[in-house]
């Protein structure tokens, strides 16, 4: 961490440079919004032309000012920026947020400008966010601090935000009311020639008023470091973003519009999930979840119970549960009992609750009250539809009361009047209930809640002992290396895979077809005669792979017939044997594994084999090294696991054998960084559920 | 058409029987509606205690109203409806909407009851709606009736909704004002003893008023009837729908909450996707796309063009257009060109159009006119992010004038402040621009109406001679009815295949070893064995198939081990014969179609064949008889067809023979009703993309 982004975020003094009188400027929204907010510390304004501005006092530099300045707020051309950085550097203000635009995002002049800040920043130890960005944000009342243009003062809270769209900063501002909550500081990253998203995670690991991080990202400035800080701090508090330019169509907007890079986005989710950090596509789904972090608890378990005025509605949210694996709550009699005491002998007591349309807000709260304190019910949804009497406020605010008493989960869908949302901030300012128009945001965010409590219970720190052989597989790469071969051959593929404790088919390498047969006896047929060159990359393509040989005879009629194919290729040279290999029978199953290192990241990509891979792109990524979890995740992460139980006569998959191939993968890639691919595909599981990894390709 | 539907929703006089002073109850609330919205015609309210209620003029019963009464609204107790509807008959009221509850839905007794009532009408010729429903709304002002216990009076508008959750009927009048849209007619279904969800499709088909039908059920009272109507209809008219109690949570719920049976839900999809229906899973996602169908026209290309004041969300939009394969229109020299001419120096005229953060409300006019009257767009997506000032009703403004030159669809996400929405009802009540608070939502309702665009453009009507051979297959089932068999042979059911034209590999049927040698000998080998039996209907379990015999030698020992274990479990009496058929080499890409008879419509499955029907489950249905959109609506309807296109080495399949396959097996079912069950399982597609029905079993 930029050791002086906590100072920035907490000054006692402020300087608003380019602060302007003329209404609607940025130079004037500034100043308006640290007035309006009350800063604790001291405020000046800087502008040659004026006194004071909107009531702050106004000094025509910076080094005008008689006290010291902890953060300036750089609002000028982009072509004075410099100059007014040095004056601040030359008083001692090393904090700066540069609001100005004209940078990296126009075009390579203002890229050259901005290289030119971030190395005097750099030369002079100064801490700089921005440019090109909205500005900062800290509630906390001890500074009150908001240098941020946006139109609107948001309310105090506990989450950080920090996103790499200026504009989105405002957006979430405006949003902020509907949502009913509030955040503890926000930080618009803006170009980030300075301080980057990293740096702010790092600052907020630590601090005890922010609880939930929300983000949005373009790009990411480092994978490797992202998911070491991200994966500490998704340990004790939520991380949720959205990383966007995640598409074709999304990251052309991304390059003429930021000029950011986008990144590979099937390997931004891996390394998401394998970090603990909660991924939302759209806005409308982050903000429902980011309500939902704030106000409920991790709950304990993941039954769901439903209240409502209303059949179909509760319908239609049963349906919703299923969708997302809820399962409802099954009530006890006695829990029954209680219900029907206090219900309406209309009322339906299976879950979802119908507490008819006549319900009142008492027995809102007594059905409430019952199912919360019941042992079966781990999470509560009410549905309150206005049909007859309007008793929405009323309700919430039994609610309110018994949540107070329980801490499970409480979320409520208000199918009301569009005024409700208002009133209830008037009447209800605290309230830390969710709300929702709609079943489905409801649903979706408290199986948001489940995910987490998932990834909170998986985080596995046990270690396995792979038995790995490290100096043997050190032999064969350098033997490689001093042979000057990029992608090894079959065999040294094969046996690095052997080291590496990989089940491979029993295979041998022969030179000669009397060896050949040796070994194919000794195997036993059927078997595989696969060539193993050091210049034949694709061996399929030359017919470098002859399955289910299955006798001498057979096994002598592909040899010669493989060798009269090399001669006339004119590619016996390179040759480094052929690799006679046990036919694997009745492996009907086929998945991929393989790792290809991107960004100077190792991403392990697992799923559905064979002439699927490509037809179902059932595949995921995560990247390496994997935890255990990741190994398990990637697992359980596509279709693939459909395939993996018992099937048709076929036995299940061992899990344990698999995750430990991905384990052991893993840790080659690990143990030899130099290594840039790695293939594993197919490996096969038979009908016994046994798994064979049939082909190795290696590329240094 | 109960004849009478039309003539309850237009009357000239109605009486609100069980009308009451008390407020808040029922009878007060349908009294308070109906003069709220000023019926046009004579309105009584029927009360033994009263004189008049909210000053209507009240009678003791509908025997001493002096005039004919055209429509008759019940809220009395559920024992008092039949003597009711008897007056009612008496005095010439035929038609009658039954709000009273406690029928059906509370059990055994309540059915009875029902059961009376719904006699009572079929007798006397009476139509009635309900009962335990909410009422019915007509907003043409001819009528502008209201008797409907929601609290709210909605907007005269062209949709119509029909509703089984009579409190969906209220939640959906709550909403209609955010969505900023109205209904021109509401039918609350009830418990349906006389009117169902199929007779008012039949009179919103010929109603002009009604431009768009919105429905919840929670069941289809005849999947054959609906599908007939349905279809028609959605060729002039969008229908939208909700089917609810879809999942086991779900159909749970609607047992014990409404007492209608759920059916099952991978079959409905298919009867929508058949029929035109739009299906949404979400009241969200149906409000959305409501507001759009109402508020745009079908496009007629596909592209769209995307403004933007802000370059996050102008990323997540185009992020989200192609998640939802909407394709970004590709700006000429000449639109950016004129865009330049509008916009300040740093916006970005490369679609998205980012007119930044300063963009004046006539420079989103400027830009919108632009683009909306460019050849290369379609459809136009406007967003904006309330920023500096505020100027989100000025673009409305704008936005509604370019709108009312150019038919293509203009949404806009409007990221401002909550009260947005009811200032632009006040200020624009008549704006045509659906507007969202987030991208998703508007992007997912384009994508709506480009599905039904597809829709439109593939009613493919012609007709295909699919060569069948009705007589041959006649005879064969005559046979196997007249021998008793349920499931046919194999042999017989692959010569039905072959009568209707379907490609079976060749085959011949042995009744001993010298037969199956001349079989074998002219169609080639490898052959396969294929047991033929009238009593084993798992010829797999019994050892009954025997693939890839390669040779006489091998044939010979296959027939005599099969010949043995026939003789020692006792099965060689029922034995029809052996069939040997060709064996398809080099296929290894499996697909399966099947058709079974539910509810009495023969539902046609066809997706994902070999170990994968169950572990994928990507197969889609669709009820017989398929059309030939049908069918290409399966093919292209699951995963199955990214396995369809040339594949590593593999040619792509014939999809046309795959498409007359599904019309030939469809047509099958409908020639002979009496099939219950087709299994044309596998289909293999061979390397030359040639496709073979391998296997055949036909249940009657």
């Amino acid at each position: 961490m930029k050791k002086n982004l906590y100072d920035l975020m907490h000054p006692t003094s402020v300087a608003i440079i380019g602060a302007s009188t003329k209404t609607g400027s940025v130079g004037n929204e500034l100043i308006l919004r640290a007035t309006e907010a009350r800063f604790t510390g001291r405020l000046v304004a800087i502008n040659p032309k004026n006194e004071e501005i909107c009531g702050v006092p106004c000094y025509p530099s910076i080094m005008q000012v008689p006290f010291k300045i902890d953060l300036a707020i750089i609002a000028v051309p982009a072509s004075a920026v410099l100059q007014v950085l040095a004056e601040c550097n030359q008083v001692g203000t090393k904090n700066a947020v540069i609001i100005s635009s004209g940078f990296k995002e126009v075009g390579p002049e203002g890229l050259a400008l901005e290289n030119t800040i971030k190395q005097f920043a750099e030369e002079n130890n100064m801490t700089i966010i921005g440019p090109n960005c909205l500005g900062v944000i800290n509630t906390d009342e001890k500074y009150s601090l908001n240098c941020c243009f946006a139109p609107l003062q948001p309310k105090k809270g506990t989450i950080g935000v920090a996103t790499q769209s200026g504009a989105l900063a405002s957006g979430i501002i405006n949003i902020l009311p509907t949502l009913k909550i509030g955040i503890a500081q926000m930080i618009s990253l803006g170009n980030q020639c300075n301080i980057n998203s990293i740096d702010v995670l790092e600052m907020w690991e630590k601090d005890e008023h922010v609880k939930q991080i929300l983000l949005y990202l373009e790009s990411l400035p480092n994978e490797r470091e992202f998911r070491e800080i991200a994966s500490r701090i998704s340990l004790k508090k939520p991380i949720l973003i959205i990383k966007s330019a995640r598409t074709q169509h999304g990251a052309q907007a991304s390059v003429s519009h930021t000029g950011s890079l986008a990144g590979d986005d099937t390997t931004a989710s891996g390394l998401f999930a394998s970090s603990g950090v909660i991924r939302e596509l759209y806005l409308r789904d982050l903000f429902n979840t980011a309500q939902t972090f704030v106000k409920c608890a991790i709950p304990q378990g993941e039954n769901l119970a439903i209240i409502t005025n209303a059949g179909g509605p509760g319908i239609m949210a049963a349906d919703t549960a299923d969708d997302y694996n809820i399962p409802l709550a099954k009530l006890t009699e006695a829990t029954k009992k209680k219900l029907r005491a206090v219900l309406p002998e209309q009322a339906s007591v299976i879950n979802p609750v119908d507490v008819i349309a006549s319900a009142t807000a008492q027995q809102y709260r007594d059905a409430a009250e019952i199912l919360l304190k019941a042992k079966e019910v781990d999470m509560l949804l009410v549905i309150y539809l206005y049909i007859t009497g309007k008793n929405d406020l009323t309700i919430m605010k039994e609610l309110q009361q018994i949540k107070q008493t329980v801490n499970k989960p409480v979320v409520a869908v208000m199918m009301t009047t569009p005024d409700f949302d208002n009133e209830l901030i008037k009447t209800l300012p605290d309230c830390d209930i969710p709300t929702f128009s709609y079943t489905i945001d409801a649903v979706r965010s408290l199986s948001r809640l489940l995910d987490r409590k998932h990834y909170l219970e998986s985080n596995n720190t046990s270690e396995i002992n792979l038995k790995v052989n490290r100096a043997s597989t050190e032999a064969v790469l350098q033997q490689a290396k001093a042979e000057g071969i990029k992608q090894l051959t079959t065999l040294q593929s094969l046996q690095i895979f052997e080291h590496y404790n990989l089940p491979v088919p029993r295979f041998g390498n022969a030179q000669s077809l009397r060896e050949a047969k040796m070994i194919a006896k000794e195997i036993g047929y059927p078997v595989v005669l696969k060539l193993s060159s050091k210049t034949v990359t694709h061996k399929s393509d030359v017919g470098g792979v002859i399955t289910n040989i299955k006798s001498e005879p057979e096994l002598e009629m592909h040899w010669n017939r493989l060798m009269e194919r090399l001669n006339v290729s004119g590619i016996t040279d390179s040759l480094d044997g052929i690799v006679i290999m046990q036919q694997i029978t009745g492996a009907n199953r086929e998945l991929v594994a393989g790792i290809i290192k991107k960004n100077d990241v190792h991403q392990m990509m697992f799923g559905l084999g064979g002439i699927f891979v490509e037809a179902l792109h059932e595949v995921a990524f995560r990247p390496c090294p994997l935890t255990i979890n990741d190994a398990e995740s990637l697992i359980n992460g596509t279709k693939a696991k459909n395939i993996l139980g018992s099937l048709r006569g076929n036995l299940g998959a061992d899990l344990n054998v698999l995750k430990e191939i991905l384990l052991k993968l893993s840790a080659l890639v690990t143990d030899f960084p130099e290594i840039m691919e790695i293939d594993a595909n197919p490996l096969m599981i038979d009908s016994n559920g046994r798994i064979f990894v049939v082909d190795a390709r290696i590329v240094l």
